[in-house]
C-alpha cells in the first residue's frame, strides 16, 4: 500500500509507535521556532535542562507579538530571547522583522523536515512540503534537548483542488470555503493533504495562506506536495538548493478526500465570531466598516499586500475608517517600501505600521466599540481584537481593500465595476531581495550569556521522585476545579508567566487566597480534589506552580487528561481516590504515602496505601504508562530529558 | 521706542491689558490645536458652551499620541475627536498622519497669527513667526467660544545667533547648548525671539526643531523673524500666499541677549534624567546604547530622518540594539518612502514605525530595564519612557545614527572618520509632495454629531452663584496636599480623563477611600485644608471632579496658585482661614456661610462669615480678583464664556 506525504515524512522521523491513527508516535525533530510570548519559559525549560547548546538541526528565537513594546517586560523579554538564542546556538530574529511563520517560511522552511512551533499557527510552512505542527513549551523545549515529540497519529485527508482561482478570488478563500465546510472542529485529528491540479496552479505564499489558516480547522497539520513552484520560489528566496521533490504515493490511501472546484469559488467572508461563520461576502455587502487591518501570519506576506497595495494606489479610503497595513516580514515591508508601494499606500490614506503580529492578538488597534473592523487575519473569536463584543470579519486582502474604498462591506467585483478597477495579479518578485540585517543568525551571536531583567525568574527543576512523600493535605477542593482556578490567565497575572516565582503567588488564590502563603510555610504537602480535577486550557504552569511550592502529591478522585499529563510532566504523583476516601479527608491532616514510592512507581505498582494522621488507611491508584512513569520517577519531563542528554541515553527513549 | 517681534503680535492682539513684563494680558486667539489625549475634554467642554461652531479663525485636531490604539478607548476617543471636529468645524488629523506640531507645521502654521494648543510643545511654529503658547484644555475651549487668552506678559529675550553651523552640528545642538546655559527654568515667563545672521542661515525645520524644544527651558514661546527662508519653505509646502514678512524693530529693546555662535557648537547630548543636563557628546563617548528612536515633534521631520537614513545607507545598525524610527507626520514618511530612504533603513535593520508621538511619551517602545537609550527627542525626566530609572540620552538625528551604527555613544565625527562617512546634507525637497489624504478638512467633514463610546461622558457645568452656601465638612485635610491626592494619575485611573463622571469616583481617594461616595450620598459639602492646598500639577480635574461631587466651598489656610484658580474656573469657592478656625473645625461639621454669597462675591467682598454647626463663628476671606469673581458669579469660567457667547457680550471681556 503506497503512504501519503504525511506518513512519508512521519516515518522518516519515527522514533517509537506505528503510524496507526489515533495511537501515540514519537518523532524526531528538526527544526524548532519560537515566538516572544511563549519562547521565555521555552529557554527557562531549557536553561534548566543544562545543555550547551539546542540539539536540532535548527531553532530560531522570533520577536513578532509585543513589538510595540509598551511595557519594559516586553523589551526585557525580546533582550533575553535573544541572549538566550545566542547562548544556545539559535537564529534570533529581532523585532520588527516580522512574524516567525512568514520569517521562517521566508528564510528557513525546508520540504520534508519535521518543525516543531510554540505558536498554533505553526503548520504554515506545510505549502512548502514541510511537516510543521504547533506544541506547548515544554514540548520545544525537549525537542531542542533531543527528545522525540509525541503526537497522535493523525488521519490524513485527501483535498483535491481542481480548476484554477477566478479574478478577485484567492488563497485565502480556499481555506474560507474549507471552514464553511468542514467547521473549526473539522481537522481535528486530521493532517490536510492538498492534492490535485488546483494545488500546482497555486503559488507558495498562496499554499502557505491555506497551510497556515488549517489551524482553524482544528488540524494537527497541512501539508502540500512540492513541485516545480515549491523549487521556483526557493530560488526566488535564494534557497534553491534545499529543494526536494515531495509527492505522496499515487496509491496512496486517505482516510477521506474533499474536493473543491477553484473555479467556482467567489470571495468569501467569516462572519464574527468564529472563522467557520463563512458567507459568500455579497450577503454582507453594505455593513459599514470602521476598520481595515491587512497583514498577520495568514496575508501579511508580499503577495498579500501587493494585491491590496495595487487596488488602493490613486485612491483613498473612506473618510471614516482607518486602515492600517502591517506587513508579516521585514522582507515584504521592505520590498514594498524599494517599489514604491508603501508611499502610494500611505497617500491613499493607509497607516503602514511595523512588521507584527500584535493587532491580530489584540495588541494594538483595538477597534472602537460597537463598530465593524475587516481583517486579513486568520481568528475572530470574540474579544480577540482586544475588546468584549467586537465585530471582526475576515477576509482576502482584495475584499479587504474592497472595503476600505467602499467604506462598508463589498464585493471587490462589485467595486470593481464601479470604479473601474483591475484584478490585481499575485505574480512573484524575480527575487526577494529584503535585507537579512534583523536576522542575527546563530553563528553571528553576539551573546554568550543570558541576559534576565528583573521579570524573568527561573524554572524550578525537580529532584528525581523520593522513596517517601508525606504532608499536610493544604486544601481540599471540590469537583472540577479548572486550570483558570489554579492559575488565573487575567492580564494582571499574565504577565508573571515569565516568572514561576511571583506566578506561584497567585496559585489557587481563585479557591483559597491564603493557599501560596500557608504551602510556602508548610514547604511541603498535598492537594486533595474531587472529580475532574484540571479541566480547562492546558496551561502547563497549573501544574509547575504547585511543584514550585512543594506540592509532592494529587489525590484525586479523577483527574482530566491534559492537566494529568502535566502533573506528570512536573514530577507531582496524581492518585485517584474513592469517594469515601475523598469524604474522610480534612483539609489539614497529615498525609503519609506508606509505600516507598519510587520504587513503587518505577516497578509499575498500581496501588499505593496512604496512611492518614497516623490513625487510618485507604488505597489510591496511580494510572500511568511505562513512559509516565519514568517521567514521574525523574521528577518530570525536563529531569528526565536532562538525565537522558548528560547520560548519552537514546533521546528516542522519553 | 520700537517693538519686538513678540510684542508687535502681542499688539495686534491685544484685547485686556497692556504689554509690561509680569502683567496679565488678553490676547485674541486666531488659530487653536489640540491632540488627542486632550481633545476630548475640550470638546466636551466645548460641547458645554452650546455653541454651533469653533469661533476662531482655524481649529485643527490632530491624533497622534495613542496611535498604537491599544485600548478601544484610544480608538473611541478618536472616533469622537473626528466626530467633534466635523460637528463644529475644526480640521481632524486621522490616527497616523502625524504629530500636531508637525502637521499643524506643514499645513496651517502662519506668520503672524496666535496659535493656542492644548500640548506644551505648541510654540514649535514659532520658526515661521507663529506666536504659538501651549495651554490647558479649557483655555483652549473657551478660545474656541470666542474668549481671550490670559497670560502675563513675557519678558522678550533676544538670541542673536552668529556664524554658521559646522558639519555635523544640527539645529538640535543649539537648543541643547539654550538648555546647557540656561537650564530648565531659564524661560519661565520668557519668550526667546532668535535673531542675528545665524538665524538667517537656518531652515524652516532647523528653526522649528529650536522653538519646539524651548518648551524645555520653560519658556512662554520661541520665535524667529520671518524671511526668504520662511517664504521659500512656505512656497515649498504649496503655501506661498501665507507669508508676510515680520521682523522685530530694529531699536526693540529686549529684556535680555544672548549671544550663541554656531560655528562654534559641536554635537552635543543631554545626559539623563534632565534634558538641560548637557555636554559634549565625546565627554560620554563609549556608553554602551541599546535603543536608539528617531522622531518626536522636536526631530521627527523629513529633513530630520533624512541625515540619518543617508547615515545608515549600506551599513548595519549594531546586532545588541533596536534602531526605530517614527516619522513625525505622514507626509515625512510618505515622502521618505517614495524616495527610496524607509528601504534602505529597514535594509539597515531600522524598525520603522507608524507616524506618532507614542514613545516619547512611554506609549510603546518602552526601553528594556538597566539599558540606555538614545532618542531624538525633547524630554527625558525619570520614567517618562515608560520605566523607572531609565537612562534616556536626547540628541540630534546625526548622533543618534551614528550610535545606532557604533553600538555606543560616539560623535559623529569621529565615527565619519572611522567609517569614511560624509555629513549629511539637510537641504530642503523641491516640493513637499505628500498627498493630504488623511486631514480631513473642515469643509469636508464627514460628521455632523458627536460619537461618544461608552467611555466618554459629558462636562458637568455648574449653575450660577447661589445665594446660600452650607454643608457638612467632608473632608478635613493636611497641608501641602497635592492634585495627585486630589486626582491622581495612575494609569488606570487615567484612562478616566474623559468621563468626569467615572473619574470622580476616585477623588481624593488618596486621603480617604469613602470620600466620594460620602460626597455624593450628602449632594452638597465643603472642604477644609491646612496650607498650601492644590499643589502640583497644573490638571483642571482637581477642581472639576470635587465640583461634580457638589463641593462648593474649600476653606484652607493657603491655596496653591494654580489650582485656586481652577477652583475659580469651575466655580468652587476658595476661602482662606486662619489657623485658629482650622484647628477649630472637626470633619463632619456643619459650615455656613452667613453672608448672601452671590452678590458678595460680586460686590468685591473680601470678608465672609462662616458659622460653624449652628454654634461659633469665624472669618474667611476671598482674595480674587474682579476677573475671577465674574467667573465665579457665573459658577465658572465655562458657564461665563457661555452666556457671553449667548448674550453676544464682547469675548474679550472674560
Amino acid at each position: 500500500m503506497g503512504q501519503t506525504l504525511t506518513e512519508k515524512i512521519l516515518s522518516d522521523h519515527l522514533v517509537e509507535g506505528d503510524l496507526t491513527p489515533g495511537e501515540e508516535i514519537g518523532i524526531e525533530i528538526d527544526q524548532v521556532l519560537m515566538q516572544d510570548t511563549t519562547g521565555t519559559m521555552v529557554w527557562l525549560q531549557f536553561e534548566a535542562l543544562d545543555l550547551d547548546e539546542a540539539q536540532t538541526e535548527l531553532a530560531a528565537q522570533y520577536c513578532d507579538h509585543q513589538t510595540y513594546q509598551f511595557d519594559f517586560k516586553n523589551t526585557d523579554d525580546h533582550r533575553f530571547l535573544r541572549s538566550a538564542a545566542g547562548t544556545y546556538g539559535a537564529h534570533f530574529s529581532r523585532p520588527g522583522n516580522g512574524i516567525c511563520h512568514n520569517v521562517h517560511k521566508e528564510n528557513f522552511a525546508a520540504p520534508g523536515k519535521t518543525l516543531l512551533g510554540s505558536d498554533s499557527h505553526t503548520p504554515t510552512p506545510g505549502g512548502l512540503g514541510q511537516l510543521a505542527i504547533g506544541a506547548g513549551g515544554l514540548d520545544i523545549a525537549v525537542a531542542m534537548g533531543g527528545g522525540a515529540y509525541y503526537v497522535e497519529m493523525p488521519e490524513v485527508v485527501n483535498v483535491r483542488l481542481e480548476g484554477e482561482l477566478p479574478e478577485w478570488s484567492s488563497a485565502k478563500d480556499v481555506i474560507l470555503e474549507m471552514l464553511r465546510r468542514e467547521t473549526v472542529k473539522g481537522g481535528v485529528g486530521k493532517v490536510f493533504e492538498y492534492t490535485g491540479p488546483g494545488a500546482e496552479s497555486l503559488t507558495v505564499p498562496e499554499r502557505t495562506t491555506i497551510t497556515n489558516m488549517g489551524t482553524e480547522l482544528g488540524a494537527t497539520s497541512s501539508l502540500f506536495e512540492t513541485d516545480e513552484k515549491t523549487k521556483d520560489y526557493l530560488e526566488r528566496q535564494g534557497r534553491g538548493d534545499e529543494y526536494i521533490e515531495l509527492t505522496a504515493d499515487d496509491d496512496a490511501e486517505y482516510a477521506d478526500e474533499i474536493v473543491i472546484d477553484l473555479g467556482d469559488l467567489e470571495p468569501l467572508i467569516a462572519c464574527p465570531s468564529m472563522p467557520d461563520n463563512v458567507v459568500p461576502v455579497r450577503e454582507v455587502a453594505g455593513e459599514k466598516v470602521e476598520q481595515v487591518l491587512v497583514g498577520s501570519c495568514t496575508n501579511g506576506g508580499y503577495e498579500d499586500v501587493l494585491p491590496a497595495a495595487k487596488m488602493v494606489k490613486d485612491q483613498e479610503v473612506a473618510k471614516h475608517l482607518e486602515m492600517i497595513v502591517a506587513p508579516g516580514s521585514k522582507q515584504a515591508g521592505e520590498m514594498l517600501a524599494r517599489e514604491g508601494w508603501t508611499a502610494e499606500m500611505m497617500a491613499a490614506g493607509v497607516n503602514v505600521s511595523e512588521a507584527t503580529c500584535g493587532p491580530c492578538i489584540g495588541i494594538g488597534h483595538v477597534p472602537a466599540s460597537d463598530s465593524v473592523s475587516l481583517r486579513t487575519f486568520n481568528r475572530n473569536f470574540e474579544g480577540r481584537s482586544g475588546i468584549e463584543e467586537d465585530n471582526v470579519y475576515l477576509c482576502s486582502p482584495q475584499v479587504a481593500a474592497a472595503a476600505a474604498l467602499k467604506g462598508e462591506i463589498v464585493d471587490p467585483r462589485d467595486l470593481a465595476d464601479e470604479l473601474g478597477l483591475d484584478a490585481p495579479g499575485v505574480e512573484l518578485p524575480d527575487k526577494y531581495n529584503g535585507s537579512k540585517t534583523d536576522l542575527i543568525y546563530a553563528e553571528d551571536a553576539i551573546d554568550d550569556e543570558l541576559i534576565k531583567g528583573p521579570n524573568i525568574g527561573e524554572v524550578p527543576l525537580q529532584d528525581p521522585l523520593g522513596s517517601h512523600i508525606s504532608g499536610e493535605t493544604l486544601l481540599k477542593m471540590e469537583d472540577n476545579i479548572t486550570t483558570d482556578h489554579i492559575i488565573p490567565a487575567t492580564s494582571d497575572i499574565l504577565k508573571f508567566r515569565s516568572n514561576i516565582e511571583r506566578l506561584s503567588d497567585f496559585t489557587l488564590s481563585r479557591v483559597d487566597e491564603t493557599f501560596a502563603q500557608r504551602a510556602k510555610d508548610a514547604g511541603t504537602g498535598v492537594l486533595v480534589a474531587g472529580e475532574n480535577y484540571g479541566q480547562g486550557s492546558s496551561r502547563e504552569h497549573a501544574a509547575m506552580c504547585p511543584m514550585y511550592l512543594g506540592i509532592e502529591a494529587v489525590l484525586a478522585q479523577s483527574f482530566a487528561r491534559i492537566h494529568k499529563a502535566n502533573l506528570f510532566n512536573f514530577g507531582i504523583v496524581p492518585l485517584a481516590i474513592d469517594e469515601e476516601t475523598y469524604a474522610k479527608i480534612e483539609q489539614g491532616d497529615d498525609v503519609e504515602i506508606v509505600d516507598d514510592v519510587a520504587e513503587a512507581v518505577e516497578s509499575g505498582q498500581e496501588e499505593f496505601t496512604i496512611r492518614v494522621n497516623d490513625d487510618w488507611e485507604a488505597t489510591a491508584n496511580l494510572h500511568a504508562s511505562e513512559r509516565e512513569r519514568r517521567i514521574l520517577t525523574a521528577g518530570g519531563k525536563l529531569p528526565l530529558t536532562k538525565q537522558q542528554a548528560e547520560g548519552g541515553a537514546a533521546p528516542a527513549d522519553d
